[in-house]
């Protein structure tokens, strides 16, 4: 399954299906299903099973997916994780160390937007970089999961643009929380794919193109430490909850080791793949814009 | 006002004021106001004015004190910013240098216990310290506050024990997501004091005991970064909004700076007070541990 959150043009939100090109409105006869997929993670043991049910009801309601707009397929998640120096060639490609245990920085719920919404270029900062990322969805509380049954907790994936304010990497000593959760800074979607469909999230291509050209063109192949060994550690120290988000790591290509380094500024077509998940496609505008950019 | 989230004993969640040794029930009769503190200050631009009005009225339910469970006075924000070196006392004692901006952490919202809660001691840590401090509740969205104007932005005031599990401060390439985040890391409470309460939170008292013996003995006075200092600067990067928690620092008397240093073990009874605000108790077990232990 293809999961979105979608609104209607009345301004009603959805939880639906993806199938080609229309949406199954998840909403239209299954009353019990809540709007709100961590929600509904955090209260059906077998949600996958269950959604998958509703989906196949005939009586669903059913919306051409170019009739309706595409919100974030995750939303108010209490933890966002990410991985810093998690692929080889990033690291190959700055001239740093593999690191020996996974660098663990954080999101806030609230930095989350839409596959297609508009990135507000923070005043604040000259040097904002974009990251492409697959990010792993979790489906159950995972506490001291070992590696051999991580696949167990993963409810599926999706992907993101980790957007970095390079300029504030060093600043507030050196911690990455200002730096790396400014407003809008993290673009998730199209979808959530669930498990089944990525039979191995190990072998998919992330690609970044900021107007057009291809930047970032790396695979999750090289990912240091691999999802099953990041949710055995992240798990040994805290709790998973379902609904947590992993962005495990941004492949080589990024705007701060480009000769002259290159960031991304207002006017700039952000789009972001990942093998198998889908296209993430954001506009950068200036933070104090009211303008309305057709995507 | 001094607000706080009870449980009574048939489970149910209420919205209360405290009124000397009884808790007003603003859920008793007021069915407009969500049990949700956040979602109350997200929703009610003059949330003060209206749930002073609610809690006057003498139709309200009373508990008397001792008869509820009382939980953490703010669930689910958004965001927990904590400030990392900032009181004098704590640099001085470290022998490290004041720092030139805030260093900011964050905590996930799955972190907070209540101000009686058991503090389940990690497995993963033989260093957890304690670290009492006076927590600023914002009550309003707060963006590019200056400081001449960032009380008008905060709601109130709250207490936390801000546990830091120090062997992994220096894991995770440094950063603090780690050791600042373990399960029930985050004890706040035991009330929301309304920032009318506290005229000048910079003249506060904060403590810590540890089985009795005083450990921490400070005053607010001593922050480095005051209070509307912290606003401008954090809402100069991201967007504050109602509900989040600024976790202002801690004082000297910290555990690994003792010769030789200490740490909580399960067992422990740990006390926090901060002037003004109230005691938190909280007693260390462990991690599963399912004895439950009289307060």
């Amino acid at each position: 399954m293809r999961l979105v959150h979608f609104m209607l043009s009345t301004g009603k939100i959805r939880l639906g299906a993806l199938d080609g090109d229309n949406i199954i409105d998840l909403n239209s006869h299954a009353n019990w299903v809540p709007i709100d997929l961590v929600r509904f993670l955090h209260e059906h043991e077998n949600a996958y099973e269950k959604l998958k049910l509703v989906a196949a009801d005939p009586l669903n309601t059913i919306y051409p997916v170019d009739r309706v707009h595409l919100m974030p397929p995750i939303q108010g998640p209490d933890k966002i994780l990410g991985i810093a120096h998690n692929y080889s060639d990033y690291c190959d490609e700055k001239q740093i160390e593999y690191p020996s245990e996974p660098i663990v920085f954080n999101r806030f719920a609230s930095t989350i937007i839409g596959p297609y919404d508009r990135i507000k270029h923070p005043t604040c900062s000259k040097a904002v970089e974009w990251e492409v990322e697959l990010v792993v969805v979790m489906g159950k509380i995972a506490r001291n999961v070992k590696a051999a049954n991580a696949f167990d907790y993963v409810f599926g994936y999706t992907a993101a643009q980790d957007l970095t304010a390079t300029d504030w990497m060093s600043k507030s000593g050196g911690q990455y929380v200002l730096c790396k959760n400014m407003d809008h800074f993290c673009p998730i979607g199209p979808c959530l794919v669930t498990k089944d469909e990525i039979p191995d999230p190990h072998n998919l291509f992330a690609k970044t193109w900021v107007n057009g050209v291809l930047k970032q063109n790396g695979n999750t192949r090289n990912l240091l430490f691999k999802i099953d060994e990041l949710i055995e550690h992240l798990s040994s120290v805290l709790t998973l909850l379902p609904g947590d988000l992993i962005c495990t790591g941004t492949p080589s290509g990024v705007g701060e080791t480009r000769s002259p380094p290159e960031f991304l500024k207002p006017g700039d077509v952000l789009t972001s793949e990942i093998e198998g998940v889908g296209k993430l496609k954001n506009y950068v505008v200036d933070y104090e814009s009211h303008i309305i950019l057709k995507l």
